[in-house]
């Protein structure tokens, strides 16, 4: 940990090896240094001029993409040591857009790094890596199309010579305002080797057909551009624009969904340690009663109950982190209860801090009443905490049921007669 | 993971080298094979016979005192690796008494390996370590004595010619019955290089001076013997019975403390797993309303959260035992965050199953409501989730404070008006 | 209030009326000097000797059987005026079994008295109210019959000349190895103006073809007999045992079920109570780093929120009780709410006054430990918290969606562009 | 309740007159044809005209200010039966105001009532209560003066001939911006009969030397004007403005703060129901996995939740409300448990309804992300959760010792062989 102390909490876990630590120190010293002077008031977008500066400076650092590979002037950091990293990102709520690590455009490279050919790459990739463009990931449709249930998929391609054409309604498509392409889902037929499905394409925004709807004003303010409906009428794609296989585009997606529920809970843990900090920054300040706040044993509690949050949020990724990269179906399974865990976790924290710091804290004088409306809707993006629960239930209850089904002995035989001696 | 599935849980991490994956498998084996036909009617302690019976199975196994070095008999498993094997001989409630790797013989191991001498280890390790005895670590008082602060420790060690003179009222002495020996902790002088402070000394139960106080009847029931007072009255002991340092006792006891904390949640966490693997047994099988219990929502609901609190407890074993190697101190601090985690987590996961399993939860035709008193002492012993809670706000309040003097930027100040943009 | 503080509380609410306040007096005055200092050790039932002599100077006390009318010997209150009395009845665990107003018999007086024959009064309801007997309830059915779901009814009763034969199996019959009666729901067919059904029968237990099943144990002890199982075999009755109409008796169970479900909330408020001051007494004499326990601020908490349980618990059974008087069933509904409510709140207040008392909390030294086990169950019979909540979700939603059925606007609808101004 | 279902929940207690359920019906109608359609986008401060045209409809409704007497143009409902009325005033985020009915107003109003003078209740009740004019409570001081602890006054009144000199700084002044007059506490020296102490001054915010400070902008946006410092400088004010008695003051603001307490949670028990109606409509409405949500498990379990939270909060409020009329100070007691009870549970009924909508939850396209803006801040003011459960503590703990010292048995003391049989 090298004299290092992580913000708000005990540690990262000790398992990271030294350059992991140091682009973690590096990242935390820019943050400290040259982002946190320059947030914005709580509540407003980060102006892209003020964005491309910080960028600039965060490359000179050293520090800038951390997930990305060295080739596309990343740093090159493998999946399971994203985390120390990325909670130094998230530390301030522009952190992550200052260092190109913000959602959705983080998973777009991610996935165009792994499933993307070396000319959707050079076209798509590499300006966006290098800050250049923006994305957005166009999955969600409105009710009753897809939405927590991805079967249900409204927005249809069909085959038209070589190329296809694209019809359907997204939304929450977020960051699509500024964004210079999307990656559209799309339900496609069967056709050749590839299978009824969904296929992933690769859209420019400016392609004729495609065009923003209304725009949804959420709880959160930080992501310039918001949420927005986009339409595609008749839109005409080449062959080239599929991303991956045609029919693969859920078992594709899983490849962005995983580490990508997994990037939110390190973005946001990072913001909720610095919600711990401000508020342990005023409860050791002020006093109350003539005793400072941070002594009274209310506060002892709401605090210890926070730290407890951040360690196993902490612990909780780092596992995952590292089931993804051997185990994916595993990972992917562990992923669900991590997202569930921290996005309730993360919420917790922030609301305790915006206690523990009182009417200032309800107050624009602290940044705390904006950060809780960030975070809230985490809650609800990537699978709602009720919709991941469920998943999380039944999968147990099956795996269990195929347990006992492959010889494990069954347990739910009421009994009292049954104990040896 | 090889095919072995983790019982009632995805996995115990994807991180453990093969030869303890090996060693999991086959414990896990052993339990299911060999403990659990084997135990008694909950709320029984186990006969003594049969336990020396299924120890021999154990040894034939090899899957006898995971934690003990292979020299006495042990398999050789380091710290960081105790978890998932720990976890599986927890499945049963008299798994780790099997083993050989239930508290407080398991501790008293381990200290006895780390600063034990040889003629110590020889004398008391090598017997303990093959089942031949027990022992009792004599460190509680009655209030106002050492409780939960150790600070106010009254029995007191004076020397004696070479030897030394013990004096003092010791109780929650658990497994002092059927102790061969007991490790007392003890107040001493400054002497020589020696600090004043607390000693711990190797006494032999049968020591003249030696007595076993009035029982204490607690809610637990599998450790034979209870948790006895024991008194002290000027019991001789010659200098060869000092563990470790004179002086050094609390600090040596954090060598115990930290892994003992740990081995207590990974054992409870495993006894956790059995509970939700009984509840989802019945809700598999069970229907109401016309429908399979495990598929209801409320159900889905427990077990989702259930699921929840096993992984996260099981990601911040893991993650603690880690540090403990290479950070003791940091270690130290996350073991007391791990600590109420897992003791909390782990009644939840036993009363949620105990709910699931309506009617027979409450009754002896199912083990759950043994199990729920078996663990509802462990969220007060080792130190209650409230005195944990307390010195985990203390130390995030002053690390924060430390960073804040040594320059971290401070960020309590309420201003509306600082923000640049 | 007249100077008499309720336990462990703030008050009992102001709206009752002097004699009741009198009357809660009393109680709570005979409870703390005479039947405290009889209390069994923990976990011990009442013997019978102690309960009636105790219940003869309860008579004399002008204390006995607070519900039962004085025409059968009791002080005649009115429903909505037992909360305070049986919150003082249960201060002591074995309160209610002294003062005649435990469950079941507690609940088959109150049916008896609303729908008994003026025989079956005289035969039944008056060697009960006065202590000579004792009864059951005989409902519950092993799985698959009637458990949650009474509609699964397997009992039955047939016609047989102007009597009827009664065959099943029921279990957790709290109170029938003791009893002298059982109340006996059976499965009846369409006849004459009675509609199929289910139908209630006064049961002798001596009755030919009844005979004493399996005993269940449960967590619980002090109600003498435990939970048995009991048989009926071709148990012939006369057409008088029918207690109530013929095909009516979930109806009829009904007018049973409410207060009963109330009168345990009330009961168990009051050890709830006696907990916390247990708890008190414990933290208010108790030092620990040299403040009073009392005074921490994380037991402070843990206070708090005793006293708001127990203040929320005791306003929604007065509420519950007066409604119950007017609108039985909206009292009903809300009868499910305050059984949720109470049963988890007790549970908590009793956990946390354990916490509080550190070591000596889950021993024997103090009663709390089988308080815990006393009032678990009760999470679980009377209808489980979830199946209550089940029940209670749809209600609300249908009750909802009628309404907007009748008129009421639909607010459903996503429209950012509705507002007016 | 004569064929008017109460929105969302069970009934409002039976003990309510039929003309308190006559105004409740005539409330409920108006707030739901008149003032629901003219709701502003949310986060929008009501429009002034807009709310006096409005105010006016009440007036002919017979619905305008039910807590003020009828000599001043009220409806003249007694403290005890304002909850049913102020909820359903509540259910519209606007509607308190429509009513007049709306802190800090209301609370300044019953103040002006009990202990203003005839000239006072002239010149400040009469155009308060019509509506012609708005009026603040300047109490809360910028630290290190009063906040949670109102003997940090600092703000002082100084003699000067008959009349006073009052200097200081308020701040979370609610609705000073357009205020006509401020009820002002300040310290004052001890005086004739007057001991030292507090004293209330009526102060028209025209009167030299007041002047508003920088606005605190917080979380909520109903309130025109929000919550503004405000500066006295030096301000002069006749002995005609004392309000009740010199060095009384904060006994008299117990007058205002008990009942102004309970409005609060009033009012947000009625946003709250309106918060769980929506998500009803909705989960009535949608399906998702071929199953309405209504009918999902995790759902029913989240409105079931929110139903008990309903139901305890309105018995609550009622028991603290009557409780008031009899015994000032155990309501004024009992008023700081309903406070903390209440706040939190209409917390979690808006967030529980916000997950329930998904994504819409979070976004404008329903309201529910601006209720919870507007609801958060109640957990903090009229004294926080944490500053309430300290005070709750306190009180429990000395209650339970006094009734000691008076004789009530101690029962703290740890003696495993003290139980009789």
């Amino acid at each position: 940990m090298s004299g290092v102390p992580f913000a708000g909490g005990i540690g990262p876990g000790a398992s990271f090896p030294d350059e992991v630590q140091e682009l973690r120190a590096r990242t935390r010293n820019f943050i400290r240094s040259t982002v946190i002077p320059a947030e914005p008031r709580p509540g407003q977008a980060l102006n892209l001029a003020v964005r491309r500066e910080l960028s600039e400076a965060a490359k000179a650092a050293g520090v800038y993409a951390p997930h990305v590979s060295k080739d596309f002037g990343g740093q090159g950091l493998a999946v399971e040591h994203w985390s120390p990293v990325f909670q130094e990102a998230g530390y301030s709520p522009i952190g992550p857009a200052v260092l190109n690590c913000m959602a959705p455009d983080e998973g777009n490279m991610h996935m165009l790094h792994l499933i993307g050919t070396a000319e959707q790459q050079r076209r798509y990739l590499a300006p966006l890596a290098a800050g250049e463009i923006s994305s957005c990931f166009a999955m969600s449709e409105p009710h009753p199309g897809a939405g927590s249930d991805p079967d249900a998929l409204l927005t249809t391609a069909i085959r038209d010579g070589k190329g296809w054409v694209i019809n359907g309604r997204k939304r929450f498509t977020s960051g699509a305002t500024f964004a210079s392409f999307a990656i559209v889902m799309a339900r496609t037929a069967e056709s050749g080797t590839a299978p009824a499905g969904a296929t992933m394409f690769l859209v420019p925004m400016a392609t004729p057909g495609v065009s923003l709807g209304a725009p949804i004003h959420t709880m959160d303010k930080y992501l310039p551009g918001g949420h927005p409906h986009v339409d595609f009428d008749d839109v005409k794609v080449p062959a080239a624009a599929v991303l991956g296989e045609p029919g693969m585009g859920f078992k594709h997606a899983q490849v962005r969904l995983g580490p990508a529920r997994l990037t939110h809970c390190m973005r946001w843990l990072g913001l909720a340690r610095r919600a711990l900090d401000i508020a342990l920054d005023r409860t050791n300040s002020r006093e109350i009663f003539g005793t400072h706040i941070s002594q009274l044993g209310i506060a002892q509690d709401m605090i210890a109950q926070s730290v407890i949050d951040i360690e196993t949020s902490d612990a909780i990724i780092t596992q995952c982190a590292a089931l993804l990269g051997v185990d994916p179906r595993s990972g992917s399974a562990l992923s669900s209860v991590t997202k569930v865990h921290c996005s309730e976790a993360v919420y917790r924290i922030i609301d305790r801090a915006v206690q523990l710091c009182g009417g200032d804290g309800v107050s624009d004088g602290l940044p705390l009443a904006q950060y809780l409306n960030e975070v809230r809707p985490f809650r609800i993006y990537d699978g709602s905490t009720e919709t991941h629960k469920w998943a999380i239930a039944r999968r147990a209850s099956a795996a269990r049921r195929h347990a006992v089904e492959a010889g494990e002995p069954f347990q739910g035989t009421v009994n009292a007669d049954r104990w040896q001696r």
